[in-house]
């Protein structure tokens, strides 16, 4: 993989969005209703709409994805232009990054978590067989152009999912600024920037996700198991805040932090306005219904069942929780 | 990708293949009958045994591996054993690639020509609608061991193909040792290991295929049209026997070879047994029908038609003939 694309000033913040020269276009569907002047013009490149549903998230629409680039005759020194949220950038990159082993590739990120997430860090992959992006490889994008007035499009759930991907990091850096996280507001210009570049370096650092890139997955374990266990029915974001309150119940019962420093992460927790739905589904699940299925967990290796929890207030290392379970 | 795996000390050469501690393992079918002691045994690992045919290069195939992994629940951190030629190797190593984005693998080449080409370099893949390798990624193995006795249960025509690469690499190096192509004879064993590091040590230099890594396609560009023309008929080695000497013709056409190191050139693969068949169809292809089916070449971008091409005796240099044909 192209190793030096993982750098913050691939990040790149504009205030007009200018229509690609040439290359291909793979966009979410919706944004043809949305922004029909942009996408639909009579020069326009070929331009190929996906529907961004998890459940689409697979190899019948990677065939499609390919297909349409085989017609097209797309070389590798080709660029395919991107556009749309996590789940078509994630399918999407996919396909760029093993057509022809791979073209060139630059994703406009519309949804915030796509901007502060899903489009940093080089991960592509596509779900298979129920295991959520099971398949895929690392393929970073020599250019990710956010722009902001994407999100006035956004309904708030979907800028609650990029929250609560925001949420995340502050809760595994001290570095980073407040965010706030009720569902009316949008986050700034220069805080989406901040958070993007704060990813992109910890990926910069650990590319192959080895390291210190794992502690992004903070939350994520109990947050994948939840989206799993449901059906996809909850929204990865939110599964991912329900994983983080898990997790700090579970630093709490191991030790590894006090009830001070529990009473503050709760505290940035508590503005989240996470769905009743998911906090019942939770409440239902054995213990070892949910570590079963984190075992799966395509981080984890061996007997080990390592995850991300804090040791402190917006401090986390990665311990192996089997043996105290 | 692990490029630090591209180094010739990766290359092990074994006089006893001892069966592999852990993982999992895929097999050419073949393999089965030939080596029942080996691959059969009531402690070993789980197998996956898989046909190898150009024809089930596909999705399909990868499915069936994807599945495999996913049942016997395969992590990163297992290592993938896989033995046989250059279609299981490229088939699978795509496998392990991708399965939750490249799991550990070791390459056991079992045929001349993956021993000294498809299992060297990190390249796998698998064909769609028809285009050879379209979908792929660069994925060095960690470890890849040669055993030599694999070559004993080796059809004659099977061997030719390793040889035929062999060829090519002769073609491109003034340093390499003479190779005898004729069809009873299996080159020796620092020979294989000699012509494995020589490609190894050329995509340590250049491991994503942008700059002399692609000297070693020469005779593939008329080599894959002539594969994809006969709806491959023909074998790979065979095609590229053809695809040289029809390079060597442009070379000649074009001035960039005098007929001296025509002559020079020739006298090498006049001893290479192609089938008469492929020179019959050879010459029924138009030069407009061989152009346009060259353009679709993976390795091409733009209106170029870059093609490797002798520049003296056994001395390439890469060429766009677009303007000259």
């Amino acid at each position: 993989m192209h190793e030096h694309y993982l750098e913050p000033d691939r990040i790149r913040l504009v205030e007009n969005l200018s229509y690609p020269d040439s290359g291909l276009i793979i966009a979410d569907a919706i944004l043809k209703q949305h922004y029909r002047d942009f996408f639909e013009r009579n020069d326009g490149l070929p331009t190929l709409y996906m529907p961004a549903s998890e459940k689409s998230k697979n190899h019948r629409s990677l065939a499609i994805i390919y297909t349409f680039f085989t017609k097209q005759n797309l070389k590798r020194s080709d660029t395919v232009h991107i556009y749309g949220g996590g789940i078509i950038c994630d399918l999407a990159a996919y396909g760029v990054a093993t057509f022809k082993r791979g073209c060139r590739l630059k994703l406009y990120p519309t949804t915030l978590l796509a901007m502060v997430d899903a489009a940093i860090g080089g991960k592509c992959a596509v779900n298979y067989q129920g295991f959520k992006n099971q398949i895929g490889t690392f393929y970073p994008a020599e250019e990710i152009t956010i722009y902001p007035p994407f999100l006035q499009t956004l309904k708030p759930i979907e800028l609650r999912q990029g929250k609560a991907e925001m949420l995340k990091c502050f809760y595994i850096s001290e570095q980073l600024s407040d965010i706030d996280t009720s569902d009316s507001s949008i986050p700034g210009v220069s805080q989406i920037l901040e958070y993007a570049k704060f990813k992109m370096d910890i990926c910069a650092q650990d590319p192959h996700d080895q390291g210190i890139r794992r502690t992004l997955n903070f939350g994520h374990t109990f947050g994948h198991v939840l989206e799993r266990l449901s059906g996809y029915r909850f929204k990865h974001g939110d599964s991912v805040i329900a994983g983080i309150s898990a997790a700090i119940d579970l630093s709490l019962k191991l030790g590894l932090i006090d009830s001070e420093v529990d009473e503050l992460s709760r505290k940035n927790l508590s503005s989240y306005p996470l769905p009743a739905a998911i906090d019942r589904f939770l409440s239902k699940l054995s213990i070892p219904d949910i570590l079963s299925e984190a075992r799966q967990d395509k981080k984890n290796s061996g007997s080990a069942l390592k995850m991300v929890l804090p040791i402190g207030y917006r401090k986390v290392a990665i311990r192996d929780v089997s043996p105290t379970l």
